[in-house]
């Protein structure tokens, strides 16, 4: 029940593609992630993923098409379908996700930048 | 699965108080508002409410005291807690919600500002 500042929030860390919790509503989390380059193609099977652009320009793949998601924009990828993050130019994006608690981030894939914990800021 | 833009989106309505459906993510909406003045005084008894300010400073009154949450800013009011949204010196807000499909705006109060439909842009 106190106000917290996404600028600020995003400033107390560094790690790219690790999202950090900072809020739950209901079954949900939003999360604040830090991306640069391209992350891993996957799918949530039983879960929607809401990205909201805070700064810079994410490059939404899909397997038929790339979405260009820029700041102030959200875009939300429904369960099951195959999506891929990226960002062009060496450019670091930073994103607010909004999620089931349950979401793996790299969905049904383990990979190397998969993460298992979201550390809570 | 197309980017939405929070500022076009915004600019496609003018009812304040009245909020407009953007989006589902699972069982949750992501709602656009545009609020001036005083709200009513209510609680959801079984939703948390998520709400982000994109424009302005919006003041979250609780029976104990009021949260100044500005540009940039989000602020949970959990299920249960009393609350008031308002605004100052006649600024119209404007708002990003994340709640429940089922979440009644005024809560478990039935007034004047109620709307029984959140229409979708």
């Amino acid at each position: 029940m106190k106000p917290i500042n996404l600028k600020e929030k995003h400033a107390e860390f560094k790690a790219q593609w690790h999202p950090h919790q900072i809020a739950i509503v209901d079954n949900m989390q939003v999360l604040l992630a830090k991306i640069q380059g391209e992350f891993v193609w996957h799918a949530h099977e039983n879960e929607d993923e809401l990205f909201h652009v805070l700064k810079g320009t994410l490059c939404m793949q899909f397997r038929d098409r790339t979405e260009m998601v820029n700041e102030g924009e959200i875009i939300i990828v429904p369960k099951g379908i195959e999506h891929n993050p990226m960002t062009k130019n060496g450019e670091e994006v930073h994103l607010l996700l909004f999620e089931k608690l349950s979401t793996a981030h790299t969905g049904n894939v383990v990979h190397d930048k998969t993460k298992t914990n979201y550390p809570k800021i």
